[in-house]
């Protein structure tokens, strides 16, 4: 009797996800169904495989949908994350345990007893980032803690960027994944972390000025802007006392120091909309932002603006993308400065055919230990292949498919809404990942904090 | 037969709007009905006038409101604007003109038809900014469009300051009227204005950096920042075509570049609460937006940060304000930036007994006839007696006063929600106000535009 596993959604992050059960279908004795609204992508290898099932599905369509489901022993939702709930209470009424990548939403949350009392594993945050952070973060955190040490400091980064084989722009950037979120990163709230017990703000407007840095060996130096609210899984992590608590987004030096050009001019504002966007070119646009002048040029006054030397290559930056081109017209309708400032990125920053993407992961766990000081640094680099199997789509479809196999295989069996935190989850996930290439590498350093010698200040 | 006039709310805006009727009470035959929830701070000599009487009433009780309401020929509402509603529906109920100085509401605007079936007049925005300044503008736009001019530019700024007497800080400023909309202004939104055809944005950690100046004969320089939206009364004022649209708030030279001192903080931030509050120094407060150091001072961290050299006056206006206090503490609890750094503010910013404010309006009009560009400036200075009788009070409460006395006598008639940019509402009120110091004074200047040879760019 063949196991059948549904899988709701089969966009670009889920080609390692397909291809791992690809692999397993027979030996485990699978039966996959892929369901999507757009069936055409979905490689034909698949359409052919005796153990797989390729179905169109309108997720709106509440009988289409639960046939679906009822006929699966688990599912996996790869939809975007507003639309799991639909998903979601389907599982709950027919009894089968459900998998997604995505953000608990207190909607979900709000399943967690009714899943219980069924027994159904709802699994969340198991891809990459919420995911292998949490597996990996959790896993020294425990390590750390069975020794009898002492957490101090947590921090923990993660950047979706472009293979140094790649690497071809000032920016050292290209979009690896949804372009939205890079240009809206960090709006809507002041960052918020904790450093030696104290609480830190950084306003948006600062964000991209208070950069910290890493060290990878074999990959040179990254810079590290800090997420919205660090203090999320302060609790979860068991770091409720920890002095230092700090998540951030890994970009190449230099990256935002000149982002912060556009967040100074205004340009990722997402709030309003530009009047008559469409056919405004991107000279205009940008001129929107900057003092009227009957005289002088769009160029100099953003220069005069911002303080960029003539021989700063921040300039540079800005000539790449064609910023001042009056040629280039903006063909989005009524359209937020966010939105046009994100296709005219898209003109330069989109992956070629060839290209690859990387994913760089890194954690610091300062702790204290019979009164020493340590700390231990744990790092990934994960290179995609190419445009189709990105490092991305396998950092994040690879621990869904291998905790969906698990779950089926009755080796994860606690019961409710979760993320990654338990031992029975962790383990053989980090463990079988190994096999494809993300492993992370810890080293003992020098406690570093942010001060060692525990001078008050 | 006594006319009764209601004035329901007797706060710091009233002094000169009590005194007009109180002068002109015997006179013009009226009987005045002050209703308050809080009487005690209503001078004396209106307890005891035969014409006044001083009511305490609770805006929520409806049966008592409506019974003062019944009584009255015409009722003037100093509530706090989300308070009008409840009266409005009652003057509307029991047919009675409505005069208020705050914004129209769309729920104000909901009542228009029923306004005009009665024969109401329901007179808004009639106070000092917005009022005063909707009369002096549109009567200076009239004019010129009755020549057969057309209007190329309009500028209109009000500041509420301290006069310069009483001007004894090195921000040039005191709190004259609501201390937190000066500490949250500018936010909400990215302001907006058209400068020579061109739509201009400026995004809120921008504003203070992207002033205008002006000079006053007799009063010195002043400098501009951009409201929210300058394009609100484009439609209203006639305007449509008009190529360079500007609001703004006027403030001492130097305030703005100073002020952003605590944006780029992000101390002005309203959005969020800091934890433990209360009982935290000014020095500690100050300490969480900025980057820990185990070794400097808080001083020499914000210099860093904000790029301030030792000599500059900047440094001295923080210093003024013992920002870098370790004594001061902070009383309110889990408050947010924006509510601690106007307690801050309030210990050097409060008017003194002895101290006077100043009102400042200055337009710029400019147009073109026969072929000619020409401009009009048109200014207001108006200097406070002392702090009860504040320049603020006196132009808030003397147009609101005027304009009740003009729809009593019937001077005004044009029934329905309106705003004052009737001929019949603005000349007798500008009129008028003259006999209290209340005078613009008008001169002819080169037209100065922002593009005065047609250069195009």
């Amino acid at each position: 009797m063949l196991r059948n596993i549904l899988i709701i959604g089969a966009g670009k992050s889920t080609s390692y996800l397909l291809d791992y059960f690809f692999e397993k279908a027979e030996q485990e004795q699978l039966q996959l169904t892929i369901a999507d609204v757009n069936t055409d992508t979905i490689p034909v290898k698949f359409k052919q495989h005796p153990n797989f099932e390729v179905v169109c599905l309108d997720i709106f369509n509440t009988p289409d949908r639960q046939k679906l489901i009822q006929k699966a022993a688990i599912v996996i939702s790869m939809l975007p994350a507003s639309l799991h709930m639909n998903v979601a209470k389907d599982c709950i009424a027919f009894s089968k345990h459900l998998v997604t990548a995505s953000y608990v939403s207190d909607e979900i949350q709000g399943l967690d007893q009714q899943a219980k009392d069924k027994g159904l594993v709802f699994m969340n945050e198991i891809g990459l980032d919420p995911g292998v952070d949490h597996m990996s973060a959790i896993k020294i955190i425990n390590k750390i803690k069975e020794k009898g040490g002492k957490l101090l400091l947590f921090e923990s980064s993660t950047g979706g960027l472009v293979a140094p084989e790649s690497d071809t722009n000032l920016w050292n950037y290209k979009f690896t994944w949804n372009p939205r979120n890079v240009v809206v990163a960090g709006q809507g709230g002041t960052a918020k972390f904790i450093q030696e017990g104290t609480y830190k703000y950084i306003p948006y407007h600062k964000l991209f000025r208070r950069t910290e840095f890493i060290s990878i060996e074999g990959y040179g130096k990254f810079e590290i802007y800090a997420n919205r609210d660090s203090l999320k899984y302060r609790e979860a992590y068991g770091l409720s006392n920890v002095l230092t608590l700090y998540r951030g987004t890994i970009r190449r030096v230099g990256f935002s120091k000149a982002w912060n050009m556009f967040v100074q001019l205004g340009l990722t504002d997402d709030s309003y909309t530009i009047e008559n966007s469409e056919g405004m070119s991107y000279r205009e646009f940008v001129n929107h932002f900057l003092p009227y002048s009957p005289t002088d040029s769009v160029e100099l006054k953003l220069r005069y603006y911002l303080k960029i030397d003539q021989d700063d290559v921040m300039w540079e930056k800005l000539l790449e993308l064609n910023l001042f081109d009056a040629n280039k017209k903006i063909t989005l309708k009524n359209a937020t400065p966010a939105q046009i400032l994100q296709k005219i990125l898209e003109d330069s920053w989109t992956l070629a055919d060839t290209d690859k993407d990387m994913i760089v992961m890194y954690h610091k766990f300062g702790y204290e230990l019979k009164g020493e000081k340590k700390q231990i640094d744990s790092h990934m680099v994960v290179i995609g292949e190419n445009r189709t199997h990105t490092a991305m789509a396998k950092t994040v479809g690879l621990p869904v498919a291998i905790a969906t196999l698990l779950i089926l295989n009755k080796k994860i069996t606690t019961a409710g809404v979760q993320i990654p935190l338990h031992k029975e989850v962790y383990e053989p996930i980090l463990d079988e990942l190994t096999n494809y290439g993300v492993v992370f590498k810890e080293i003992e350093v020098p406690y570093l904090g942010y001060n060692p010698e525990s001078v008050a200040g």
